[in-house]
């Protein structure tokens, strides 16, 4: 065992080094109870950041990414960039007068969210269009942030950067305190989270990495903008996860974290690569505290990840029986 | 002025503060000649990481983006990324006998390269497709690699990762002991330049920003690769730069280094900002030691960013005279 490493994890981690060369943490994670779950996160970072450990990787091999919603903070009853899009053309419905006889617009004006949702895709698309294009992008940076100042969940009441899991603000600390640089790799929209993923969890925007629309570069007044175009660039969710990761990462993780379908892939690549490798997935199973879903979920449907996970025996984070609290501002 | 700034100075860039509160360096760009574009460079550092200073800025707005070919390194006679593809082709002729008859590749098999470069663009882009597209990533990666490797540069016979310019090189390395994160933002191929980017110049994979093509995800007996594909999904260049740091980075950078007018909204969108800010361009004026050329150069045209320069103050380096040595293999 390298001489300088009992020190080097003492400040890092607060591991305590048992005499049978058995890592065990004090005051890691502690909103996670001492089940199979912790005990395979803490496996799994000691063997990687311990310079005896055949499975240890260098600092700048030490990347780990996360999916957002559902995985970070809450997606339900719809995911919450959604709702913002929905608030959006809400708040802009009284300059667009002819929206009232325009599907799906009519519906969102008139607080009929059943025929909205209808709609499907196609209707959430028009919602997103009008919403996330058509203006600058330092505009949509202030009208995001003054949402998320303003807006409440319609559950808890909360804030939308009060609904994200106090386990996971922990495990993002935990890995960083230990020399892994955190990505978010998420279906949601880049400039969407970026309003808040760096005083939320502490991740900056060029480590957010998301689904994006079009960008037009354009001179005003002889001084430049970025348009923001209502046309998709990039899908960042399902096979799209990968290749988020290769083209803006540039290098395999060797962690990552999810909780649904959408984060297969994800997985997949993260865990195929040689050397130590660690998959997780947050299964919804506290109905009580959180939600309760997963196979038949319209949102976040977990099923043929789920039966990969137990195939490879990917950690698979039960909420309920794993977690102390869900949330901070829980009793 | 704050009480522990001497000290943090002096341990990150050897400054030493002059009676009149001005900074100036020892042992800081020793490559540099000791002119107005050295004192521009250290000047708004100064600036900017002076806690005293009304510039001030936290180490997370430091965002200094470098581009590549022709700034970070040569690009004389043709992009050293062009000079891989053209060897590739020739590697792959005798695989493919079907192009003895066909264009481009039959200029590049029998080495008449101003056949194949009289095919213009066109013939560019077909002996790029067929050397980036139709391999996995880690393909690619290895290949690229053993070129690096192996390939000479036809006038000084180094290799092309020694054409690097060493003033630079200094530059990058002043600016991160200065806290800045240094991001490559090119025209070039991002995969391309990752083969070399973290060893030749510290930036590792996920701070190169560059041009890519589309790519695919496939399983493979089960395993998951990433297929290149011969087609263009992003384009790095002129108006692409702003666009990819936008969408790559979201923060706006506060230092811009470029070369030609490729760079020249990348330097517009990073000096618009609020707050101090730092454009600069690189002359070839040295035909000597390195290559002379600007406006009617069909690589690396220095025409209207270099007339933008001058009207708005930009500074611009001659490397003739702002640069003690270009390359460090010179005597």
């Amino acid at each position: 065992m390298n001489a300088s490493y009992p020190i080097r994890i003492l400040s890092a981690g607060l591991l305590l080094i048992a005499p049978a060369d058995r890592a065990w943490t004090v005051d890691t994670l502690p909103s996670w109870n001492d089940t199979p779950s912790k005990q395979a996160v803490i496996g799994f970072v000691t063997r990687t950041v311990m310079e005896s450990s055949p499975s240890f990787l260098p600092p700048a091999e030490r990347i780990a990414v996360f999916d957002n919603d559902g995985t970070l903070w809450a997606e339900q009853p719809i995911y919450f960039q959604f709702q913002f899009a929905i608030d959006r053309v809400k708040a802009l419905a009284p300059q667009h007068p002819e929206w009232k006889d325009k599907e799906p617009f009519n519906d969102l004006i008139a607080g009929d969210m059943k025929s909205f949702m209808a709609g499907g895709e196609k209707s959430l698309l028009a919602a997103m269009a009008v919403s996330h294009g058509g203006m600058t992008t330092d505009e949509f940076d202030k009208i995001v942030k003054d949402w998320l100042r303003t807006a409440k969940h319609p559950k808890t009441g909360r804030h939308y950067t009060e609904m994200v899991y106090q386990p996971m603000l922990e495990l993002l600390a935990y890995l960083r305190t230990n020399g892994f640089k955190t990505f978010i790799v998420s279906g949601g929209g880049v400039e969407f989270m970026r309003c808040f993923a760096e005083e939320t969890y502490g991740i900056p925007p060029e480590q957010v990495i998301g689904s994006h629309g079009k960008v037009k570069f354009e001179l005003r007044n002889g001084m430049p903008v970025l348009l923001k175009l209502p046309e998709a660039q990039f899908v960042d969710d399902k096979e799209g996860k990968p290749i988020g990761i290769q083209t803006i990462i540039g290098r395999r993780p060797i962690a990552a974290f999810g909780n649904s379908d959408g984060d297969q892939q994800m997985l997949e690549w993260t865990t195929a690569g040689s050397g130590a490798r660690f998959a997780l997935i947050v299964h919804h199973d506290d109905a009580e505290r959180e939600w309760a879903y997963d196979r038949k979920s319209q949102i976040g449907t977990l099923d043929k990840a789920w039966d990969e996970a137990k195939a490879k025996g990917w950690t698979v984070v039960s909420m309920k029986d794993d977690w102390k609290r869900v949330f901070a501002f829980e009793k």
